[in-house]
């Protein structure tokens, strides 16, 4: 089984990581509804200041028989975070999950569709 | 004259700030390309740590000759610097700038598209 982790930031405002947990929630609605997305289940995670952990992200998809797991950095730039910090925390969850090909998706910022989208934001 | 003004956080990494100014030239591109985005010219401004500021990304748009700015928050979350920061700034500047209409976006984090980027990014 497929399963995609969304990994934010994490926020001091509750709000914040309110509207991540929003945007999965409606991303595991067109996984439902559109069986070619090829993902089984998804969850979010943080960096930090809230939970769940990207650890603990990535135990529950595996706990719930995820043989594969694509975390997906919900960040607009390759910063610190993306670049070093995300990918050392993989490294790290890695050996206790030794059934479990964890993959790292391009980060949002870089997403081909960004221009349209802020377009549509801008009229 | 209408001038699009894509406002990101700013970084002290030279990289991230230049990804905004890519997708500025991004956006650019798209704006010349279709007249209906009804945009005359596009620029980037920073909240902190980049050049040019917001007050001169607007003064900018408007010595180009524009009388109305849109202001485009490139964050994802609702926090202080898009709820608070943004518009103190604006109500600053703007009194400096009569002949000028400056209107706020709904930031990045609202799109609607943002769970098919996110899908798409992670195939």
């Amino acid at each position: 089984m497929r399963a995609l982790l969304v990994v934010a930031h994490g926020s001091r405002r509750a709000a914040s990581n309110d509207e991540v947990t929003a945007l999965t929630d409606q991303l595991r609605s067109r996984i439902l509804s559109f069986a070619e997305t090829d993902f089984d289940f998804i969850h979010a995670a943080f960096l930090e200041l809230a939970k769940p952990s990207i650890p603990d992200g990535i135990k529950e998809c595996a706990n719930q028989g995820a043989d594969e797991v694509v975390v997906l950095p919900y960040f607009l730039s390759a910063g610190r975070h993306v670049a070093q910090d995300i990918p050392d925390i993989i490294k790290q969850v890695a050996p206790d999950l030794p059934g479990v090909n964890i993959i790292i998706a391009p980060y949002l910022g870089t997403a081909a569709g960004l221009p349209d989208l802020m377009l549509e934001l801008a009229k």
